[in-house]
């Protein structure tokens, strides 16, 4: 299928998912002059649509839109309902990784938008990988050796046979949390934090424990009764520009946390989804890399390269390696060879390093400038720490106002923020906001904080 | 990289890890005449492996084998093996997705062979699929709509917004398996069934209940009992050529199992891993095409296409497709784009049809050919069923015969092949063995036979 066919084919569908059953579409002629397409396009759009089910062809007096199926036949379903029970809570996560709606500014995103990713490079190095022989063949469970060579050399100190790769950072939290806890224990995490986290643990039948932090990251104070409280084996945490509140946890507490897991006979996951992310270039050194087998690491490529380049590495030394193997394979096998494959081309390019410092300046400059324009036009609200990492800006409301409230009236206005509440994995402390700097570049981030201003204002 | 300088790193690799420690390696001239590689290619796959630690240079004296960090310094980690308690049971699960060691006649193989992937058509789809410009931004989490509709179509009466793509088969499965049932909860399974769908309902959490196979299909005696006793609201089956047994449910036995659903209020999930690969290159009609909202379809391309082509689709109507989403949105996001829209490609190729026709054809020959052997070598092997679609072949041993020691002693005499106890969901029934056409044209089927032949007549 043509790129053409596709755009004039996404209009139509739109228009006739839109639309009454039974009304007319205009003709192939007046198709082709609306949509700047040819007739061949035209004509191969409106096929696909047929063949969805959508439109329906009739001999002699033109093209309907289709009576809806489920709209013609409304068999009982209501039994699911009570086969079902609750389902897994992840309405907030479903939103987060969907595009907002055109017209939407999006000052929410996880992903970094088209201008900060290496798309030539990209295109290069599929190209390269599609060369192989084997490019289709089946991947080693563990990944292709070259790649996790590359990631244990990241890392901080892991051999070959410590890196496992999976399909992007869920995945890899998802799986790090299979393999070391089940159903009904207790898992620790910092708090705020990253909601896919959260929603990850809890369908495995995990209780998130919340450990609130600081300035200066988890409260070791706090950390230490946690663990003793309940029992846990697990802290998940972010060290690095920790999503949403952009903090990095101090040298002292790094160590007291280490000395914490230890004690504990515990395991630390860290998750590194911003170590490409660093404004000035340079992260602090991962706790990876100072630990001998308590600490199971995560790194991504989606946040630095490109949302759809699935690919993370699980990083872990000793028996729970096994562990996380075979809860990996139970997933999905293995990630898909193209993708890892020109994940290595791209990493092992001259291409690589220049991208990240072009990405890590624009990420800087955005931030830079969303924190000046928030204490210019948003009154009462307070940046609770500048990040030097990472996408996102945490913030404090005006007494009383209501995130979550504030958070739809600015979608109603056209411009998508994340109200903090979802962030906490258990009980929220109210009145934050989190900004990403991700999908914006500085003038949508100027409309979208006009947008935001006029709504708080009201 | 180069392939060339893939190919020279890894047999260096092996010689290296198989290496003592300091030993010297061969100059860069020897190299180059030893693997029939250019100066730059050699020095290229050497500077790779120093920098994975696995070589060092020394200044004026040459290239040596590494010392490896894990013998220098070995923590203490038998702390872990507390903390991680017992593991996902999925050993067996890694070795079929796993490639046997080289050598050894792949009579167990879970994918297709390279002879019988369409390689030249995957290449010119992904390289029209990576000319979109957003090639490699993010994906709807439900997936294209355009591959959607075409699974939709496949599934025999599905709308768009019926289907949901995720990762490959395994991952549906376990999308499927989290969506519909809580931990401690009962789940239904053919005996024998496809041992990847056991492992992950156990990692789950859930209680596999295995009901007894004829050459029907599914025993609805026991079927109905088991409903009764267990309270299980899920079903899992394969009714098209059952992994391992090969057997097809019969057109009473599916109007038998549909109506226990209804009457026991629970969903059926319908596991068509086979759908493309039935030698006269037609399938029975599915559950799904005759069910108002039992059923939960599943169909892959991993099979059809190449092993690398992760993608599958999850086919359900009605309120359990919120759910299904939102298990699905955990565990990865999205399949990646390019995957996605080389797919879409692919199958809307003219090569499509025939590639599935050669495939067909292709592992039609190679069963009657196996089945031939089988009654002519293997003196009291009984072929329980002639399978008429698939890759397995599920063959009753002379009595008394173990079939995890014979697998074993196969292993070792150089041909793979799966014993029977694995594929048991619960108690295995003894004696049996599952032998593959999937990764073994003709002459390598004989050539394992002959080895198994010796192997039993021991």
């Amino acid at each position: 299928m043509t790129a053409a066919v596709g755009r004039v084919a996404a209009a139509l569908r739109k228009r006739a998912l839109a639309a009454r059953p039974g009304e007319r579409l205009p003709s192939v002629r007046a198709l082709t002059a609306a949509h700047g397409a040819s007739p061949v396009t035209v004509s191969r759009a409106l096929a696909l649509l047929q063949e969805e089910g959508l439109i329906e062809a009739r001999v002699g007096s033109g093209t309907f839109v289709a009576e809806r199926p489920s709209e013609a036949a409304a068999p009982d379903l209501a039994w699911q309902h009570v086969a079902l029970g609750a389902g897994p809570p992840s309405e907030d996560l479903v939103a987060l990784v969907t595009e907002p709606a055109p017209g939407v500014l999006p000052l929410s995103s996880g992903y970094a938008d088209a201008s900060l990713q290496p798309t030539r490079a990209l295109a290069t190095a599929m190209a390269r990988a599609l060369r192989a022989p084997d490019a289709w063949a089946r991947a080693p469970v563990a990944g292709l050796p070259e790649l996790r060579a590359w990631f244990a050399r990241r890392a901080g100190g892991a051999d070959l046979q410590d890196v496992l790769l999976v399909g992007g950072g869920q995945a890899a939290l998802r799986t790090a949390f299979q393999a070391t806890a089940r159903p009904g224990d207790a898992i620790l995490m910092e708090s705020p934090t990253y909601l896919g986290a959260t929603a990850a643990a809890r369908a495995l039948g995990l209780t998130p424990v919340a450990v609130p932090c600081d300035g200066e990251g988890l409260r070791t104070d706090l950390l230490e009764e946690a663990f003793a409280r309940s029992g846990a084996k697990v802290l998940y945490c972010q060290p690095a520009f920790s999503n949403p509140a952009g903090v990095s946890m101090s040298e002292r507490r790094r160590a007291e946390v280490l000395d914490l897991a230890r004690r504990n006979y515990a395991f630390i996951i860290e998750d590194d989804y911003a170590a490409d992310l660093a404004y000035a270039g340079r992260t602090p050194p991962t706790l990876f890399s100072r630990s001998e087998g308590h600490v199971i690491y995560v790194r991504s490529l989606t946040k630095s390269v490109a949302p759809s380049m699935r690919v993370a590495a699980l990083c872990a030394r000793g028996p729970v390696m096994r562990q996380l193997r075979a809860s990996r394979v139970l997933d999905d096998f293995f990630v898909a060879r193209p993708l890892q494959a020109a994940a290595l081309e791209l990493v092992s390019s001259s291409a690589f390093p220049r991208h990240l410092a072009r990405l890590q300046r624009a990420l800087g400059e955005r931030m830079g400038h969303l924190c000046g324009k928030v204490q210019e036009r948003l009154h009462g609200v307070e940046i609770l720490v500048a990040p030097e990492g990472g996408y996102s800006l945490w913030l404090r409301l005006p007494a009383g106002m209501d995130d979550v409230a504030l958070a739809g009236r600015a979608l109603r206005a056209g411009v998508a923020v994340s109200a903090g509440a979802p962030w906490y994995p258990t009980m929220p402390v109210p009145g934050h906001l989190r900004l990403s700097v991700a999908g914006a570049p500085v003038e949508v981030l100027d409309a979208g904080l006009e947008r935001l201003a006029a709504v708080i204002r009201l």
